[in-house]
């Protein structure tokens, strides 16, 4: 099996605040980041897939079909927008790096033909980063 | 003469919008930029001076000193911050790259020996770059 | 068991062309990657063994000798020539970044002691990477 | 004055090749550059633009017409192409890093403002780097 | 399971020597990495957390907590130093990638909730990677 | 004019100690820097020659007599050495980045044609830069 990975970049705002929490327990656990008019990074989005390539082509998918795929299914939703306000999608999700790979796992598999999508990677700076491999909960 | 830079990273939110300008005028020149809820980046500042080591020390200012300088003036007041709404010193300045490094100058030369500050260079992504050098209009 | 990567650049050119479709297959699938005199990249390989270090040198494997494993089996013959027409190993493949790691892997495994490679790993641009472990297919 | 710089890449093969030389001399001083088919590079263009911010904009320039400047009157032209071959505005030019600034300044300055331009630079590989600022030669 | 890395840096000085080799064997397998006065690093670090995010959170683990599980664990006793010299904990280990991932995984592990680390990974230079994931020697 | 630059990079220990000084004041200065037996850094060395390129060769200098230059002057007397014990003309120097901008000049200077250099900029890790451009004190 081959990986193949593209990677996008979007610039994006985001709060972290907790509707189960209270407003001490929010300051206490996000601290800077629960800031209320938000603060920002540029995200650093990368997918990738795992296939055998087409004999023909040297392809286990085309890499324009892949950028207009994560295009489509997430940049254009959350390139210069406030994660918390601006994406339906993202409703009364909490956009920690954790959470939003999830919430991109999901957008981005629906794009692709079923069993494609191996991981989703989330720079949120250049220290933190998340990786969601579409493993369930046991 | 030896130019010395030190190198800091600050993450925050900001909207492109003037008040000397119409909604549809700022919408034609901001696009992407005005979003009412804004947007964000991983600001890196690079921060250098120009002098002459001292011969006791090999130093022209202390790397420690100059970090702090730089911490003080700028950095602790912008990281995780909303750059238009939670910032003193930046109010009724439209948060571009180029209005923000003669901001970041006149805070970070107030804190330094005069004559000391060389340059201030503001990464807004991978791709956006601006410089001041304290150069004033003719 | 510890994983070790050594990193090696070359610079090359290639074109996207499949002598299994016709010349407007070519052109739809490739694009501007097709084009005829070619195109090129600033490669960067990353070549992972596998194993335990040895007691008495704190190695798996010297990267002196995994350097120069990678050196002769692969950038020597890759380096500042054309993927299409100058390596004879690769006549017939398409050179795509997947098709190329699997290359790379039959070359570097050849130099190494049996069960020692992990994963070559081919970055053709900072947006585009390809992996190859050596798994078969089923 | 403020300098503001934008950051584009673009994927090129090249030959380094002179007709101003015999074929020995070619090899002996280009070496492995001379390979008849060609190598190439993941180039990345920064140009500087040096003004001063218009009050109701806070922009010396809007970046987004810096960026169409720069796509239009170089990259779509250098993009997936063989810099000896594939370029009318190279022809006769040994694409060297320092002929390419040259040659890139010309096409941008002519799209931009009287003045405005101040610097191109092109990285060709991460070790090497040419700059032009359109000094003349005495 | 989500993945979520933080990544520090450190700058330390080592020297490659084993007790159990002699004279010349160790400047012929380390050679210019066995010179007695030592050499150094610019060492970056990344930490690898594997679990399910909190409901209530949207967090795995809290990034400062982790940030100061490393910084506790590893960076305070290693940055600035001389690594065969200078931190207990490493008295008797030669200090190769290898060896250092290994030695750094039992510290980082003990600040940790059990079961919870998943992987280290130290880049010893922009070339030299070694990666650990706990696993045992069958 | 046009500058063209090439990088190259070392590893090495140093110390920041000055004789110059009392023990209290080392350390008052210098802090974690002054550590008995060193620290080390990954140094990233940009030497920058300017001319005009010839017509003949579209060359200020052959990128590979530079590379050399800078090899045979610098980086062969400091890659895995210690700058304060294992470089001759380094003694007397206290090892900043700012000393050591001034030393790699007036070795590489004397290696290429006389008017070539333009300047030497040192990384000591990614938030720390000297530049050294050859200006005497007035």
């Amino acid at each position: 099996m081959i990986y193949l990975t593209r990677r996008a970049t979007f610039s994006a705002a985001h709060r972290l605040w907790s509707e189960h929490l209270t407003e001490a327990e929010n300051y206490a656990i996000y601290d800077k980041c629960a800031n209320p008019n938000g603060h920002g990074h540029n995200y650093a989005l990368e997918v990738t897939v795992r296939g055998w390539p087409d004999k023909r082509t040297g392809m286990i998918l085309n890499l324009t079909e892949l950028k207009e795929a994560v295009e489509n299914s997430v940049i254009k939703w959350v390139d210069h927008k406030h994660l918390n306000h601006d994406v339906p999608w993202l409703e009364g999700i909490i956009p920690t790096a954790e959470m939003l790979v999830i919430a991109f796992w999901l957008r981005v598999e629906a794009e692709l033909p079923t069993g494609l999508l191996y991981e989703v990677k989330l720079h949120e700076t250049e220290n933190n980063i998340a990786i969601y491999r579409g493993e369930q909960r046991a």
